[in-house]
């Protein structure tokens, strides 16, 4: 057994085992709850995904103004909704087959929007160069991330396929990559530095794989999933350095773009910085990276929508790529236009562009105000710490109980982690998320908490979070 | 070599080789048509696929006002939309996680839907029991297919896994069992008995997999595409015997269902007879049902949402589909929406009905309408004959050419079916798919073309397939 297998930070049964019972657990609580059954709360704050509208974010007006008129081109000759919104509608229509979101659109997605896509990253990118070739528009970044997955892995080799992976990270892409039989090789983000990304840390991981698997790909979070860290233009440059001299592939998940907040921090791509530091590295390194209509400002989770721009790939692995990604005839239409939206949203001097900037100036107010109430909730109650983020939407605080309450979780077969889960849930009413799931550093736990929600929600979370822990702390002590 | 591998009715380069060509060919005529190059048309008739919205079918504005007003609910309190539409957007919103259609719902579907789509499959089959578990809802049937397929495949072992597949038959399918290293296992239609499942064929087909793979699967599309064919109750329970007898897991493609026109025709599903028939049958036979909103009267493809109901699977098996379909959050909730307005359309009484039976009526009636005509024209024109279809939304005519045109095909190293789509295509502007792209019988050669299609546009296709096919066959006679 090597080094790697023996310290595997994804528990073998993440998700599966512990975490079915607390989705069970939560089910039965909604039942209980709607058939009436007296409980300390009446209703379940469920911050436990990083899904916005299910805990209460509106979504934007203008994205679902130009939907709804789209599905219904009545309301096109409505003069209730902006005329902006209903020259969009008009014109979407247009690109769409046979005039209706009811066709199928081409694989990779409408040729218009995939067009536009390029145009909207290119501009993000300070002017770098992309190809609406390498673009392909899928039902969501997760569908995209496992098809990608799927393709590196290869599963004929004598040798398992690696896939280097952080800790702590997004759970549902470690769990495809264990699904393929390829072997998730962990690295480790510093806690102690907000979640940074070490470079000698990569070098170590790498080193682990040796004798275990082959080691093929790096996979980064950035803004992190449940870190929250935000990588440095500098830090980005080192990683791409270190792929293109390991042969690694970069699959750079980008979900989490639009929501930075760090004072100090800002969002730079990894294709940016890859075209930026020019050749070789800008016409070798291969780079896939994933951006979704489901978080950012739009929220759209349920519209199922994403794309991926490939870069530097092998013309053959494209060839297979469109194959692997024509086994779904496309993705939706309306998430297509959501994503269109999200890349080029309302101008200044459009009717809609006030009220635009309106929501989503108070979507990351909400954010700011948010992150800020829970680092001072939390870090105020012992045996908490929470390092300041500064991007994504979560907070991943660490937990340090008594040993008596550990010892009370080994007795129900839970982590500790998940034993704090299981009774925030059952006795305050808080769903929130184990750091089991997405791995941790051997003797540490933590939880997840999506922080994407309305600013009261957030202040009866973190009464209720703090009343629940300081009686936790008081029953262990 | 086997007999099996000789005789592969699925050309090796079946969509990948010659139709390629034809899709090049389709996006080059109309970005000449764009830029006003003069051709014999001025639009393309594009009845390529089966995509009723693209080619001019109007959706129903029942389901797209309750998705409108789903997306936007200030139109629940606009009384501009009929009051059952409210209501509906309403119940349905406040069964979305957060009230919203943003949010990700539960993987398998929205409980509240999944449950009503599961009483819809009683209601349907003559009140046969369904089990909300084993209903699964997906991004399209197609996504659902490639996926049980894969479940089905096991590329560990020695013997290639084998599935019994229609000859002439969907096209995708068959590719998703080709690239995932399994081998379809033909059996063909009897085209002269109106594209008649014999079971004879089916033992033969059987047979032929002896020392080639080991067939562990039926695929079965009813009604069929591209031939129409629909099976009768008698047919039907003879196949569950053979797969019974034969052990093979059935996977019934059934998302033509609500489209059956033939006079003496009606739609069993495989579930109900399966339910009929009783034990042992009724609690052994393994089988998954496919449906979609993209077809029937809906047409709603570019939602991209179906359901499989799985029948008398191992619940060990069931627990790694979950997996597999965890892969994938959820369906698009929109798509979720439609199907569930599927499962329950207005009833007698309600605001909407009238005019939805109006545009439901509408739609049968353009189909039957279009499909006499249709049958009326070929088969008047010396080498084509087209067999009467009962359902579904194909015509697949078979084409006599002229030894003259077929060493024409030839020498352009196109199959003669592939040839005569080609110049339709650029001569005639109609866009119709070679036989070759479903399997055919050694020898024989068809166009598939899909006819859900407004009655005006059906008339100048058959104008306008009538003079090319007249030109041609004066051409090379
Ligand atoms: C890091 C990360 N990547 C990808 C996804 C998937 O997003 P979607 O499939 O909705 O685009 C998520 C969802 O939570 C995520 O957190
Ligand atoms: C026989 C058959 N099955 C499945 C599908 C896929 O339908 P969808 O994925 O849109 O539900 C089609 C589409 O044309 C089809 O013809």
């Amino acid at each position: 057994m090597s080094m790697l297998q023996e310290n595997d930070p994804y528990m073998k049964d993440m998700k599966q085992v512990e975490t079915a019972a607390l989705f069970r657990q939560i089910i039965r609580i909604m039942e209980e709850l709607r058939q009436g059954v007296k409980k300390p709360y009446k209703e379940v704050i469920d911050v436990a995904s990083g899904d916005p509208q299910k805990t209460g974010m509106k979504p934007l007006s203008f994205v679902r103004q130009i939907l709804a008129a789209c599905l219904y081109p009545q309301l096109i000759n409505d003069n209730k909704l902006p005329v902006d919104v209903r020259q969009r509608a008009q014109r979407l229509l247009g690109e769409c087959p046979g005039g209706s979101v009811g066709s199928y659109s081409a694989t990779r997605g409408m040729p218009d929007i995939v067009h536009r896509v390029s145009e909207y990253i290119s501009r993000r990118d300070g002017g770098a160069w992309s190809n609406p070739e390498n673009i392909y528009i899928s039902p969501g970044s997760q569908w995209s991330l496992a098809n990608i997955f799927q393709i590196l892995v290869n599963t004929e080799a004598s040798t398992r396929t690696g896939i280097l992976t952080p800790v702590p990270g997004y759970n549902t892409s470690i769990l495809s990559i264990k699904e393929l039989g390829a072997v998730p090789v962990p690295y480790y983000l510093d806690e102690e530095q907000g979640w940074e990304l070490h470079m000698e840390e990569l070098h170590r991981a790498l080193a682990s794989a040796k004798g275990v698997c082959n080691p093929v790909a790096l996979y980064i979070i950035n803004p992190g999933n449940p870190s929250g860290q935000v990588q440095s233009r500098q830090s980005i440059q080192e990683v791409i350095q270190f792929a293109s001299e390991k042969r690694l592939f970069i699959l750079a998940d980008e979900v989490y773009q639009d929501t930075v907040y760090g004072e100090k921090s800002e969002f730079v791509s990894y294709k940016r910085v890859l075209a930026e530091m020019g050749p070789p590295f800008s016409d070798t390194v291969e780079l896939a990276s994933f951006h979704s209509a489901s978080k950012g400002m739009l929220g759209e989770c349920g519209l199922r929508c994403g794309y991926v721009e490939l870069v530097n790939l092998d013309p053959a692995v494209m060839k297979y790529i469109y194959t692997q990604f024509s086994k779904d005839s496309c993705a939706p239409v309306l998430g297509q236009i959501a994503l269109d939206v999200m890349a080029n949203p309302p101008q200044p001097g459009d009717p809609s562009y006030p009220f635009y900037i309106e929501e989503t100036q108070h979507i990351r107010t909400t954010l700011v105000h948010n992150v800020n109430r829970a680092l001072t909730a939390f870090n105020s109650l012992p045996g908490l710490t929470c390092q300041p983020g500064e991007g994504g939407v979560f907070v991943f605080p660490r937990l340090d109980l008594p040993p008596r309450a550990i010892q009370k979780a080994k007795e129900a077969g839970l982590g500790p982690d998940t034993f704090y889960c299981v009774n925030l849930l059952e006795d305050a009413g808080v769903f929130a998320r184990p750091g089991a799931e997405y791995g941790q550093k051997e003797g540490t736990h933590h939880i997840r908490i999506c922080i994407m929600t309305p600013p009261d929600i957030m202040e009866e979370l973190l009464r209720r979070v703090t009343s629940f822990h300081t009686q936790l702390m008081k029953d262990f002590s």
